[in-house]
């Protein structure tokens, strides 16, 4: 409820951002403003540009401004899930590979380098070169966390820090930067923008770790996507290395995950999500998140007490919130 | 011999841009490192710094400077090379796609966006944020030619403007702008800057219609791959748009490569190249590079006799040279 507050208050600026994405990645090229554009509809909660307006709201804020910088996080973000769908894609059809199917990549591919090179194209409007330089080095941890993912796909000898490593670059970076940038851009005081930081990267490590929990737990209609998606690609993620902890169970979920490798993620995931449940692997992970977001809270405690602190942290509680 | 002479004479620059280029991939992530590396030794003339360079010496000539614009040019053709891989290993093993070359390809994809971060984030050090949207203009233009070349696979009705536009994004843009960048980089005059772009742009598209020239009449030997690779992919390239021009030979040649399409690329292309080998398209699309490259050598008229000045006469003349 508290949440549809804080969207309605910004409505205003968040359409003037949805504004500018249409604008940014319209093309004359029809295959790719139809790719991009069909991206774009299927919306998302554009969580990247609030934080970023948030996070203005602790400077001078300027939407003409904080759009600039709000319009290439989301566009970083939207490339990355469509070179993800590549993957996914090509996991999920093994062996049944058809030509339409491997079109259908390389268009994304494509897509995807596109978006990316919109997102800099618009971030160099800005003119301001620390931005930049913020910004490229989160994509590049980003790229260096979609390999991490795939080089331990499958992999149940990895350990619980690989993964934190891998979910620090792949999502939480992005989110942190989110919110400094935006009180970079506003002009904010350096120490308030560590501090967004810090909370943008302790709400991001949390709200991976529970996609991750609800990619287990979640029924198909609650996600979006069928339960089980992670381990049928090959993503062991944090419940699962808690799960493979434990000496009574080890050897279970072990041999689960190698017959669903074999059948080649195509296979019946049910008892791999029954173990899981059964496992302490699920509580020791929101356990885990939970910590994340006091964290979070934590960072914005000497924050002045302005509206978007108070936004910021029903963000993360929402983020917080357990859904069983 | 001449072009030996260039490299020679700018042999310690391009040493440091090769450390730069190395340094700049050097990642704390093995499989990344590898790939990225593997790449960077695999060579390549480095004719886009070479051209940064050589405009540089018409400003105030800093290689410190020159090489922060040299480094992400070199960069970004590395990575669209990258991508390009994707596209054509798909298309080479049709059929036969393994796990492990689908494996290569999520490697592959996940390299070239690793490989285009470095890039901007080498740019960002720069700090100047007209370079910076030359730059992301540039990289948009590509993605929307790799776009419109996968779009015409195989698409006899393609016109030859199709092709030129295609080009032109491809590839005369990026060394176009690494001409530009260099001047502007050494604070030269605008018009210098203006006329080398023009020089970079003419001698781009030259060289890319000779490369597809070469890859109809080339031996392996010579080009490093086996000829017809662009029909085989479905790349329509001057040469053959010319031929199917040719009302004595359209109905032969299309329905050669309609075959050859539905052998799904894995064919013998023999015929196909004996018809355009037969035909006026090798000689026309000579001609027309011809004049491309004299364009290029005009937009050199009016700046100062330098060293430089030479030496991209010489690589336009190098350029333009038949090969039979």
């Amino acid at each position: 409820m508290k949440l549809l507050e804080l969207y309605a208050r910004k409505k205003h600026d968040i359409t003037k951002i949805e504004d500018e994405l249409e604008r940014s990645i319209r093309s004359d090229h029809a295959l790719l403003n139809e790719a991009s554009l069909h991206l774009l509809k299927a919306g998302g909660k554009r969580i990247r540009p609030v934080f970023t307006l948030l996070s203005g709201e602790f400077g001078n804020y300027d939407i003409e401004t904080l759009k600039l910088v709000a319009v290439p996080l989301e566009l970083i973000h939207m490339a990355s899930l469509v070179h993800d769908d590549v993957i996914d894609d090509a996991t999920m059809r093994r062996g049944q590979l058809t030509v339409k199917s491997k079109w259908d990549n390389r268009i994304a591919m494509y897509t995807g380098d596109y978006i990316f090179a919109k997102a800099l194209h618009v971030a160099a409007e800005l003119g301001n070169p620390e931005l930049h330089k913020i910004l490229s080095r989160a994509i590049v941890q980003m790229s260096i966390g979609e390999m991490e993912q795939i080089r331990l796909f499958f992999d149940t000898e990895q350990s619980v820090r690989d993964y934190m490593l891998r979910i620090r670059r792949k999502t939480a970076l992005l989110i942190a930067i989110s919110c400094q940038l935006g009180a970079i851009a506003a002009k904010a005081d350096p120490y308030v923008s560590n501090r967004l930081y810090n909370y943008g990267y302790n709400v991001g490590m949390a709200f991976q770790i529970r996609d991750d929990v609800l990619d287990l737990i979640g029924s198909e209609k609650e996600t979006g996507k069928p339960a089980g998606n992670d381990i049928r690609q090959g993503n062991i993620t944090l419940p699962v290395l808690y799960a493979l902890q434990d000496p009574f169970r080890q050897e279970a979920v072990s041999s689960e995950i190698a017959r669903i490798r074999t059948e080649e993620g195509a296979g019946d995931v049910s008892r791999f999500l029954a173990l899981i449940r059964e496992s302490e692997g699920i509580d020791r992970a929101e356990a885990l998140a939970s910590r994340y977001i006091d964290k979070a809270i934590r960072a914005l405690d000497r924050l002045p007490d302005i509206k978007a602190k108070k936004s910021l942290q029903e963000i993360a509680y929402f983020v917080g919130k357990r859904s069983h």
